[in-house]
């Protein structure tokens, strides 16, 4: 087992209440839930950019509905990268723990322009989803570049 | 190229607006789709459950703060199960599409129980949550059983 995961297993033994990292039973499962995450964020990500700069035909309402679901689960993929969850099924580079507070700013850039990007999708113009977008597009970039392998 | 996607691809070319099967550009992409989402909605179900039953303490917050996670999260898996999605890196069995009818009774009647879950968590009742609970986790085992290889 992995160290984090040992103790944390101890502090539910103890009963106590448990920090983020204890959501997950097995390094494993906070790697699927971070890449489940990830994947939602990109599919509904994608159907907002595809609308936004005309792939698919501008429909307001469906930006909307669509940017509802990404506010939630944009914020999800990040409490999946527990320390000692850098082996198994995964593109994340050790770095993500190394350099965490750069890669804690990278999320926290990419966090804020999904915020402005809602934001945009509620007022159903779509040159600010355009701006928004392409906004968020280039956040998600940065942390990609540094932190996901190829 | 599944015969659905191909069909679905000719439509876009046109540029009519697309039904939900279209907003995936590939059979691989909806299997991933509604397997991520199972994840995100089994992973925080499991949560609630955890504290409902005493396994993990009761925190009225983080029960309902995760329900409301779960109540977009859960909505999400369905759209995935696209006709021509029966192969590939998935457990689900083709009866999904040969009995689709009953298919979708087990997917509303899991989610009519997770909207009752939700409004338990609401009141910060652990026996409420916990009845619910239950209810949730008969709801999902029933269809896993039919449809869902091991």
């Amino acid at each position: 087992m992995h160290r984090p995961f040992r103790h944390l297993a101890l502090l539910a033994i103890a009963g106590l209440a448990l920090p983020a990292a204890a959501q997950f039973a097995k390094p494993e499962d906070a790697i699927k839930y971070r890449k489940s995450g990830m994947f939602l964020q990109a599919t509904h990500f994608g159907r907002i950019n595809a609308m936004a700069t005309g792939k698919v035909p501008w429909d307001a309402k469906a930006v909307a509905d669509t940017a509802a679901v990404l506010e939630v689960v944009s914020r999800l993929p990040y409490a999946g990268f527990v320390e000692g969850t850098d082996k198994g099924e995964t593109k994340a580079k050790p770095e993500i723990w190394t350099e965490r507070d750069k890669f804690n700013a990278g999320a926290t850039k990419a966090q804020d322009e999904i915020v402005k990007l809602i934001a945009a999708a509620r007022t159903g113009n779509q040159d600010q989803v355009k701006t928004a977008a392409g906004a968020v597009g280039q956040a998600c970039k940065g942390c990609h570049d540094n932190y996901r392998r190829e």
